[in-house]
């Protein structure tokens, strides 16, 4: 006999991405019982495996019959149920290491042991979103001890997968908050293994930017490899670029990240942790940290990249990695290209060595790779831009990129959203400032990251002498609905470009 | 000709509570366009009326055809839309006041204006659950200064409804904390209106507990009255006993709580600007504050209760209201019943001078009772619990009951739920110690309060000698499907009661 706790599952395909979430009909009993009170949380359970998700209520009866529940598409996934399985549902308990973040937020300082519980629990999805808020928020501003950044990333390393290379050395870098266009990491990856050097790049997609390197590099070749494909990859070249998600080096770092962003909060501790724990678990002993700072940029003055270099060096110390944090100029966009395609279009540029290739992109390229090789301790230092550049006009750079992608699964051109809209000038003058953000929201609702092919072409970098009517930008997109939106929020917007 | 961002709305009937939510297929433009990273926020408009609502993705097409959305239950109510309307849809940008909380974060004292504004924004449903998690951490501890919780308290008033009475005087008291079967709010209300103070006594129905006033209430009259009808009942009886929910004292107050609650974060300076400011936003001139403490009560100490008690009275002086607070016992549940008919069975009992009615409950109401008629200055300080027990028992009380209960809509006795279980001792001893917050959970799960009649009879207090196999306590509930839901939380659960 079913009981009043057991309901059959129905999906109804809604993705509520990481919350869990639960569907239930306002008249079933154990609806009743719980109340609903935006925020109730029930455990539902099938056979071993069961998860905590948060209670929606549906009023009216055509979605569900009385005796069926639905759940949110990542639920049902992570408990390997279909249509017709019975779901147990019960009251859950007060989540324990929810009284570290209530002490965090008294004030208390946090052991290795409460980090490592707060992780474990919001790994296994016992958080519900406003919960990763009051965590983020606890842990906010300059509000953790570098001790207590070194225990959360340990818990973040030890609650993710990790990844053993034969190699004694393994090379990585990272770039702290987005620039749009700044696609240096193909360009150093190449001249790096190029060099011979190991540097098994594992990116990310774009979270709330247009393009990660994972999606720029996708409009190129494959990304999306699995651990052994990445390491034969690396064996065969030194290095690869490939998308991360298929190794979870991380994972409570996945669902922190999102509620971050979302909340605009800063948090130097969580952003080193966060950083630090992914360079680790993917097996790196040396990385280059690239920090730009602009008015626009992720970090806005150069007293805080400062503080946030210093921070960062003694975590990495006490995981001992070894890093080197260079402070860059984040004041506009790198290259012409911001989107997919548009990027990767400009880094074969840069690698081909063209002509028409965007210096800064080289340059800022040639300069990380160098650090890279100078980390290394087989180039002096000092020496190390001018042996980058030696790699890459040589063409070896191209050569091994192209290597790279055909160990991946294939190489080839990008191709351009043909839907496009330039945009021009309506004074003369000189490009004073750029908007960094505003720039990455257009090409966003052009269709960045998901069409690959959609974004901007930038035309007019700070210092640029304008005539009315020049060609400051291009909006490209795959559609028109798209390009059609992202001009309905350019409407709206004034002095994406200052010009003076 | 339809714009890509307008599309039709298709109620689908889900209820998300005061988080509002959109529903689009993720082959919409729009949604392509915005990306889905779980916490993506849009902006809905229909004529001049407009929301910020949660983006959740269908992955099927069953529920919605390609140009149909669909919002929660509250977003339709709010735009005032039905299905076949032409929604529109558009980007927004970050929320302004967000940077005071961000500023809070960082340990800024944060002016008047700064919480008018983030007040505002919670009213206007411009915050998510996961910004509202972060202003109540930013806020929580005691983080808050005596003069940030003035501008809090102000900022909630100015934004809710304000009640006007023409009496000078206007009495009312409040209990901080929900301790299970604490019915004193109708009896101190039907002492001190016969005695002929003015306490025109709006409560609030349960949030996390079994029970709210306005619950209990409801099994005996109609507490659900219109603003007038309110004026009306005290203007001819000096007091009511109706729910607060028709007028709208605190609308941003009602957002918060809720969160905070899933959150389980102490806020001393929330909780005094909710308490005051819905106080002074019903007119009210002075009132009695009740602090239970015991180690399954809110307030957990003594001290804690006392710094509370220091912090809400300075507060109160910032605000103009003149109030008392007094510190109780709240080890235990206050009377037998917990649940809304249970509770009601006690307080009439009390209200009649019952033989049997719980003397407990009938002190604390006399105490509070006096505390009020104390602070009219029409009776001497000393001597208010004397003239309380005068008038309850003379019979005045229990005919001021009635006449309020009629004057509101009715007077029934309540009806206690026919499904029951009895809990038995398991072994002999003195009953030391009660777990409030457990028991409280299984009246809930028995159907308390959306189900009146469910509930628990409690029989053994602190300090009762009790054999094996003697009753404890009963579990009353309304349909078999939720006692046993009940039970079943029972069963994984030990020592609600302490037996030694």
């Amino acid at each position: 006999m079913e009981k009043a706790n057991e309901l059959k599952l129905k999906p109804l395909g809604i993705d509520t991405h990481h919350e869990h979430t639960i569907y239930m009909r306002d008249d079933c009993p154990v609806c009743i019982s719980e109340g609903f009170n935006a925020l109730t949380r029930l455990r539902v359970s099938y056979g071993s495996k069961t998860i905590i998700a948060s209670l929606n209520v549906l009023v009216n009866d055509f979605l569900l019959a009385s005796d069926e529940i639905s759940l949110s598409e990542n639920a049902i996934k992570v408990l390997g149920v279909k249509k017709g399985d019975l779901l147990t549902l019960s009251h859950i308990e007060p989540i324990d290491s929810m009284s570290a973040v209530r002490a965090k937020i008294y004030g208390q300082k946090l052991l290795a042991n409460h980090f490592q519980e707060i992780v474990e629990d919001i790994v296994a999805g016992n958080y519900a979103n406003v919960e990763l808020a009051a965590f983020i928020t606890a842990c906010a501003g300059n509000n953790m001890t570098v001790n207590e950044i070194i225990y959360l990333s340990k818990a973040m390393i030890t609650t993710g997968q990790k990844l053993n290379w034969p190699q004694k050395q393994v090379f990585d870098k990272h770039c702290v908050g987005g620039l749009p266009g700044n696609r240096t990491t193909p360009i150093v990856v190449a001249i790096v293994a190029a060099y011979g050097l190991t540097i098994p790049k594992t990116s990310s997609r774009a979270i709330t930017s247009p393009a990660g390197t994972a999606d720029t590099m996708e409009s190129i070749t494959i990304v999306n490899l699995s651990l052994s494909k990445i390491k034969e990859v690396v064996g065969q070249e030194n290095g690869c670029i490939a998308w991360g998600g298929s190794v979870q080096l991380s994972p409570a770092d996945d669902k922190l990240i999102r509620v971050e962003k979302a909340l605009d909060i800063d948090s130097d501790g969580q952003l080193i942790a966060s950083i630090l724990s992914k360079k680790i678990a993917a097996g790196s002993t040396h990385v280059v940290i690239d920090i730009p700072v602009g008015s626009t940029a992720k970090v806005r003055t150069k007293q805080a990249a400062e503080e946030l270099k210093r921070r960062m060096s003694l975590v990495a110390d006490g995981l001992g990695l070894k890093i080197k944090v260079v402070i860059t100029d984040g004041s506009q966009p790198v290259g012409r290209g911001i989107g997919p395609a548009l990027e990767a279009r400009d880094l074969l540029a840069v690698l081909k060595d063209a002509p028409h290739a965007p210096s800064d992109l080289k340059e800022r390229s040639l300069h990380l790779a160098g650090e890279l090789l100078e980390l290394s301790e087989e180039v002096n230092a000092g020496s190390g831009y001018f042996k980058a550049r030696e790699i890459l006009e040589s063409g070896a750079a191209y050569k091994k990129f192209v290597g790279i992608c055909l160990a991946q699964g294939g190489f080839s051109e990008p191709s351009i959203g043909s839907f496009k809209q330039e945009i021009k000038a309506d004074k003369s003058g000189i490009v004073t400032k750029i908007d960094n953000r505003r720039l990455a929201k257009i090409a966003k609702l052009a269709g960045a990251p998901e069409n690959k092919g959609a974004g901007i072409d930038f035309f007019a970098p700070i210092g640029t002498d304008v005539k009315v009517g020049q060609i400051l930008y291009a909006i490209h997109a795959e559609s028109t609905g798209a390009l059609e939106y992202a001009l309905g929020y350019l409407d709206s917007q004034e002095n994406i470009l200052t010009i003076k």
